[in-house]
């Protein structure tokens, strides 16, 4: 498109153990051209940055990773500005597969228009999103199946898909304990996220403070953490307890290998089950999901709070708090 | 009673990983007293020998541990000499905690009377009892929920509870592999246990046989091995597969720690679920798995050998062969 010009992220080097920003390296004043036929110009508004991409980067990962060369992947909502699919027209908002840059073009079936109703466009890849809202939807209503009454546990509490996670399970009426890092956090997720509790895993030994803050026990642990963490979980579990794994955030630049729980026979001890979850396997539920978070948020159940980066150039530096924790709610760069 | 001296095996040390014989006692010549009131004298029999006595060993077991200076425990089938419990009377065969013991003095209401006509006693500890086939029984059926036409893999196959695990999965329409160590066992599995396949893991690698043996990947695996053979079967699950953990037996002596499943993110890449089991659970349907057990063993459905070894002063050397292998199907002592 005339006078557009593209700014990016391309991967240049597969990183070992946690990424460096060598791995990428940014490209300028690459021109926009106008879309292809069944293609759509898209501007790219806000970034998902994601615990998946650091899974994109390496050679093993279990969908195909980023390509050496390729544009570094990332979901995202952005603004048509041209279309030669018919299904989609200036103006209309999207989302997708957009990657870390400015302004892409993609075949229109790979976007999904978004409906600015029930949300502004941001929350769209947050509290609307797969990786946000949608995980936590699915994981804490069909994965961990709560109850009213149960105690719930939730890691990574200050992040996008946790403090969703535990104002569901509140929702629900479960006794929601979270885990977060640093005492700005924790009272983040009691006083503004409701939680009914929250322990300072920077400050506290989350064993001893599970045993004192759940004295009997915890019916379903939704986990984005692994490692330790996930060990002091299992061994305060409940009989028929559920344990969501979603992910394991401890683990991913962990250069040899990844530490199982060794106190994975607790399950069998207490009829305790550990249910994988990805939330791509409810694709035909997606809907549903939507409607009901974007309800919540309405009725003001759901407070979703939002860190935005800027530039795609500080694509290492955002990505880098995803690990080191140093951001409040849902991760998202600006490009 | 008079004339009758008991001999007994009594816990003096707690053993640092692998037991040795030095952790029991021989007690010889104990006088066995007439029984107390609603108490029952009792010949045994038979005594499982299961991994769940290694775990009794140790102080921080789940369950109470065998106390120093205590005779060690163990579940067995015997028949009553003379009974103060209204609900036994002399000749009834019963099984129990009985303990590594020729006679013992129980109150009734901790024995079940068994039913002979379902089976030889011997077999109420093993293909009928709760270490067994009951346990095989409810880990297939309902934690497994094998269905017709699903690949199943089964761990420890030439053991009691493995091979018949892999017989009930076969007789559900599944196609069964079963793991066991050395030639001569894997024979057993395929020829007379009627497996469809089976993995030598003394000499195969079990990750690249499995991938040979199950192309399209596992839908139901039975464990009770854990370590590196549960991650090589985790890295071959199928979508929606169910991982029933029964038990570690080779963690059980470890001085380290358990080694958690390194590969336990498959559940979550694959929409899969790791189910707990411990038999205890279902407590209120052993009549149903013991009766249908009994029919399949009468229609020459099931195969159930027994391995027995004799002497109470035996017992190091028996439950040795549970962490050697060197045995097949059931391991019995007869004191």
């Amino acid at each position: 498109m005339a006078d557009l010009v593209n700014r990016k992220m391309v991967l240049v080097k597969r990183p070992q153990g946690m990424p460096d920003a060598s791995c990428w390296k940014l490209v300028e004043a690459e021109e926009v051209p106008d879309p292809s036929p069944f293609h759509v110009l898209v501007e790219v508004l806000y970034l998902s940055i994601d615990p998946a991409m650091r899974a994109w980067l390496d050679e093993d990962c279990h969908v195909p990773p980023v390509a050496i060369g390729e544009t570094m992947r990332a979901l995202g909502v952005g603004r048509v500005l041209s279309s030669e699919d018919p299904a989609l027209k200036p103006g209309d908002h999207v989302s997708g597969p957009l990657g870390v840059q400015q302004f892409t073009q993609l075949p229109g079936i790979l976007l999904r228009k978004i409906d600015e109703e029930l949300a502004p466009a941001s929350a769209h890849v947050g509290v609307l999103g797969l990786t946000g809202g949608i995980t936590a939807y699915f994981a804490i209503l069909d994965k961990g199946a709560v109850q009213p009454g149960e105690t719930v546990v939730v890691s990574a509490a200050a992040g996008c898909v946790g403090s969703i996670a535990g104002q569901i399970a509140k929702i629900k009426g479960a006794h929601v304990i979270g885990i977060a890092g640093g005492a700005h956090k924790v009272r983040h997720v009691i006083d503004e996220l409701g939680f009914d509790d929250c322990i300072d895993y920077k400050s506290e030994d989350v064993h001893a403070s599970l045993g004192d803050k759940a004295p009997d026990g915890v019916d379903v642990y939704f986990d984005n953490v692994g490692g330790d963490m996930l060990d002091a979980v299992l061994d305060h579990i409940r009989e028929k307890a559920r344990v969501v794994i979603c992910g394991a955030i401890s683990q991913y630049n962990n250069t040899d290998g990844v530490q199982g729980p060794s106190l994975y026979l607790r399950l069998a001890e207490r009829d305790a089950t550990m249910l994988g979850f990805a939330v791509t396997y409810f694709h035909e539920r997606f809907e549903e999901a939507q409607q009901q978070l974007a309800e919540w948020l309405k009725e003001g159940k759901l407070k979703a709070p939002e860190h935005v980066e800027h530039g795609v150039e500080n694509l290492h530096a955002t990505m880098s708090k995803l690990f080191d924790g140093s951001h409040i709610g849902k991760l998202l760069l600006h490009p």
